[in-house]
């Protein structure tokens, strides 16, 4: 594979194309973040052998310098192919065409990464400009260039405000708008997650950048601008209200661990942001290795494994268990789950279901089945591995016959190559009476309610 | 540039990148399509030197190309990378994880180029399967495994069955089962746009393809998929209900227009069809290439100007137009468009609405607004300039002081690289009053409800 020089490297990205890793050098980075990843695997008490983590550093160093390719792609090459003449009015006042006519693409589904903790978060970006001089671009460049900054480590503030200021730049026309709504996940930690079932699992800010026309935002523009969201049901109430310098957006500025972290593993993770072609001196990625790997050791590999022998007091009904009351299905509905994929080292998070049969649990009963979707979830795992656990260990509380239904959405579904923003999967466990009776299957299934664990 | 190997090829697909116009063969082929698109443009009576569409043939093999990547890809490459032993229950009766545990993936946004029109068609991918073998596959693969197979020219049901049949042979599972939402537009012709406002702008069909244990659609196992979508919203009423041979999801094949098509151009596009490796002879591609003839007819350049000079007594109040009654602002809001991108040859269609100072238009008003917009709209165009032309040619029947706004999904924003679902444009144009009265822009804006022009 030769290297791809700098014109074939345009010529792809016209394509809609990226870059591979092709070069020496870029084979060279590749490799450190792969030695990194190994570093954050054994740190997590993992073996790098197993089966299910021996691709994951190369996984995880081909999705990071992917969803990073930003900082290789150049803006003028990608909006000087595209501006074509456009005229302006062709007689009386006003202005519309090439001169003065607004131009808004609505919800362009991206994804950035965090620079405050290295974790991908997602954006609905709304892009416009007011043309002038007789020029307009090509739609699609539009999202490509907010793609070029999105594929980065960012801020919201400081992408919105770098999409801007480089179509200003690159159009030329009166004045330019971006407004983003971020969602950024939100995970309790380990120990919280136990404590409080009720863990808001996103971090939501909307940001807005305007240059020329767009400069002053209580100019009457911007509210033609955000009129044209509406008719698409987006309503921005809090545009104007920029975050604030404190940058509270990111959850992993508001851990206050005291735990120290693993001075190896927050080296390796320096090295991966200097092999992206960061800065980790840059003020904002001071802390973000430590901020990282602190988040990561959520999800450590533990030796002990959770024993629920001889509970079954929670039963409301104890005598339950062996007797004929039980034809009834129980149902433990919306359980949330947090956990990490082992494939992509990329959080994956939603809700489990729990049916079985007899009497139902208490308080406490259903305490101990959140409890066991935590216990497996806060740890590298894959979701139909982490379906059967859940049935297995909640086979020892609630009786041999379970179902479990377990949906999630993917964080390495959107972060990676496809890209497929709003997917979600589903997986099944069934056990004793829910194996062998398809009525038993169908009425619990009945009993979930449609839900909508996405953004 | 040189030529890229397979195992690039599969390397680079593994980034989720795709092949580039690179070899010397590709770089025949591309050209081939390049001369094809040439025929078509001064087939439709165009300029194929004028600044809008020099690159557009350019544009339109890459699109082309990298759309039907799918022919060159091997399904067996991008699974077998991905299997992962997991283990089934660990004691006692029932199915989970690597042994039985239903798996699926929803909401997978794809498009693919219909066979029957060569236009592209959305696709709502839906995809699962049972492991069997202490064996899962890497969930993102049942993604890009679909995407070969989308990537083709394509019907629903084939797309279904053969993504079905790719993931049995390469998974080994118990069973899979494909379910498909697909949209196709649908085009008034040029002639019945003008007759009938209330065209249905979509062809819309639900496929299903099940092998192993969901070979019978009349299998519980079926229903508990179908439930697993339901959580999602998703509810799948006509399942089993396969299309019936005759074929008629694609509207091109209900058209009765006894018009040649161009010869010409009926071989440029049976060469394109050739170059992206398929058999132009094959039986469903036999009227392809006169069915997209005839479509694109539709947007041939016409040399006469609509002309509008002393139309106006289709104003309610004829007097309005130079008294001093006329202070309110008058809409129309919801004129169906129907365009054709000149820079992509792909269509773009949704509203347009209009505002207006005076005495309100009657029904002929409104009908010869509706004429205006179809009259500009059926041609090779850019949104901008559409608008603009909107506007400019409006003003002679409702006077100079008018406000249109046009709200449009563009296929080209889908079915090439960026792949936007979901992403929509607003254009403006504001004349005489709207464009020196804030308030008047504002007033006119607020009158318009939030729509959804998506699919």
């Amino acid at each position: 594979m030769g290297a791809l020089d700098d014109g074939h490297f345009d010529e792809e990205l016209e394509n809609g194309l990226v870059l591979g890793v092709c070069s020496k050098p870029e084979i060279e980075k590749t490799k450190i973040i792969e030695d990194a990843v190994k570093v954050l695997l054994l740190g997590l008490g993992e073996d790098i052998n197993r089966e299910g983590l021996r691709k994951t550093p190369f996984r995880v160093a081909k999705a990071l310098r992917e969803g990073t390719r930003g900082y290789k792609l150049k803006v003028k090459d990608i909006v000087q192919s595209a501006l074509f003449p456009e005229a302006g009015l062709e007689s009386g006042v006003g202005h519309a065409g090439g001169v003065g006519g607004l131009v808004l693409v609505r919800d362009l589904d991206l994804f950035s990464y965090c620079e405050s903790c290295l974790l991908p978060f997602q954006v609905k970006c709304h892009v416009g400009y007011v043309p002038s001089g007789q020029r307009v671009v090509g739609l699609s460049k539009l999202s490509r260039v907010a793609d070029v900054f999105a594929k980065r480590l960012q801020d919201p503030q400081r992408l919105a405000d770098e999409v801007c200021s480089a179509l200003q730049h690159g159009i030329m026309p009166t004045g330019v708008a971006v407004v983003l709504q971020c969602s950024h996940i939100h995970f309790p930690n380990f120990a919280s997650a136990f404590l409080n079932s009720n863990h808001q699992g996103w971090s939501k800010t909307v940001v807005t950048s305007g240059s020329g026309v767009f400069e002053d935002e209580k100019e009457m523009i911007w509210g033609e601008f955000l009129s044209l969201l509406k008719f698409r049901g987006i309503d921005i109430d809090n545009t104007g209200s920029r975050i604030s310098g404190d940058g509270c957006w990111c959850p992993s500025q508001n851990i206050s661990t005291m735990e120290p972290a693993n001075s190896e593993m927050i080296a390796a993770v320096t090295s991966i942001i200097q092999s992206l072609g960061e800065d980790p001196l840059r003020k904002e990625l001071l802390g973000t290795p430590t901020r990282f790997v602190r988040w990561l050791m959520n999800f450590r590999n533990t030796d002990f494994k959770m024993k629920l022998n001889g509970i079954d007091r929670c039963r409301n009904n104890p005598f339950g268990s062996n007797g004929h009351v039980e034809e009834s299905i129980q149902t433990e509905l919306n359980l949330s789950l947090w956990s990490q994929c082992e494939h992509h080292l990329l959080p994956f998070h939603g809700v489990v279901h729990i049916g079985y049969f007899g009497a139902g649990i208490d308080a406490i009963g259903i305490s101990l089945l959140q409890s066991i979707v935590h216990f497996h979830g806060f740890k590298l795992q894959v979701q139909e591995r982490l379906t059967r656990q859940i049935a297995e260990t909640a086979s020892v509380l609630v009786g041999k016959d379970i179902m479990v239904v377990v949906e999630c959405n993917h964080t390495c579904m959107i972060s990676r190559g496809i890209e497929k923003f709003g997917s979600s999967t589903a997986t099944m466990a069934v056990l004793g009476r829910f194996a062998t009776e398809p009525a038993a299957r169908a009425k619990f299934l009945q009993s979930i309610p449609p839900s909508n664990t996405g953004v």
